[in-house]
């Protein structure tokens, strides 16, 4: 499917819609208004069908929205009804800590590759099994493995490094955690995660209302 | 300072601005031209002028922005010229790395308290020396060491427990980690972290663009 133009708000909260759906579906509920729904979901009755008006015709007037046939609508719109395989690049603290993380499998994202750079790490094999490969095999495993999507958590100084394999792998999906701006193709999408910027969205919300 | 509906948004790019211009100042760079600074940050220059005419006149035109000053003035902005105290709950593995994270100490956030209820954990220290109390002293730890903000990395199902623990004890400011939404009084300000929303936004492009 192709939408053109739509708010990537609009994406991440179509994201936020399928984990509260998900968690009405495994409570063995069946249909849900858009105002219950929008009340678990943090927003607005108006912004949930705002969202979904964007791929058409969702809900029943008067009863609400089936739980199952929403959730399988958005997982479709997200492109989440295929298996996505990850790469983890960097495995310190952080990079151990998330590999182990049941979120992302619970989320159909499965870690099919490894890669470090310590000698230490190289050739050992992670608590679920996989084994952590060195970060110049990089394009041979991808390519091997099937992955898809690439997370780094390297320190800042070896991230734009690693990004340029990954391109050159032909990974065109990139979770960025390490503190640095990576440059990539146009057709690499990157999605940065710091956490201090959350917490600086706190300091100003505590700092304003203080 | 109060400032009246800043677009969130803008916050958050008002952090990212901030990280360029510590970097650059770092770099000793005195002076940066709206338009280097914009293509730094991965936004356009009109983009930064516009987030930052909410809260005033920065730069000078035809030469540009002042870094240092420029810096001071956004810390000045999202509250960051005093020190914020953090209490991490759940020391897991995500928890524990976080703790361990230099990114925190880098932007101004100390670990004060840390928290857990697996008795191999409660009474023994992190590396860095800090104590891990029991959740039950939530409260008193959190007035003692002066917490101004919660890290909630526990799983989903003690998440709003500890949530209204940290609400009880005075916390006004809650970055939470466990994959689901906690409930809080409304002068309380929760921000989520979610990695696999990220990854969703990721698969959304992937599937769109392929």
């Amino acid at each position: 499917m192709k939408f053109a133009k739509i708010p990537m708000a609009t994406i991440t909260r179509l994201s936020v819609y399928m984990r509260t759906l998900q968690d009405l579906l495994e409570d063995d509920v069946d249909v849900i208004s858009s105002e219950r729904l929008a009340r678990l979901c943090g927003v607005n009755p108006a912004q949930i069908r705002k969202d979904l008006a964007y791929f058409g015709e969702f809900g029943v007037r008067g009863v609400g929205y089936r739980v199952g046939d929403l959730l399988g609508q958005i997982k479709d719109i997200l492109g989440l009804t295929r298996r996505w395989n990850l790469a983890m690049v960097g495995l310190g603290n952080l990079g151990s800590a998330l590999v182990r993380h049941a979120n992302f499998l619970k989320h159909g994202y499965t870690f099919t590759a490894a890669f470090d750079v310590d000698p230490q790490k190289v050739g050992k094999r992670l608590p679920n099994g996989l084994l952590i490969n060195h970060v110049n095999e990089i394009e041979e495993v991808v390519k091997d493995r099937d992955v898809n999507v690439g997370i780094i958590t390297t320190p800042a100084s070896a991230a734009q490094s690693v990004a340029n394999q990954l391109v050159l792998a032909g990974i065109n999906g990139i979770l960025n955690f390490a503190p640095v701006q990576i440059q990539v193709p146009d057709c690499c999408h990157v999605e940065n995660v710091d956490f201090t910027i959350s917490l600086d969205t706190i300091a100003y919300h505590l700092s304003v209302s203080g």
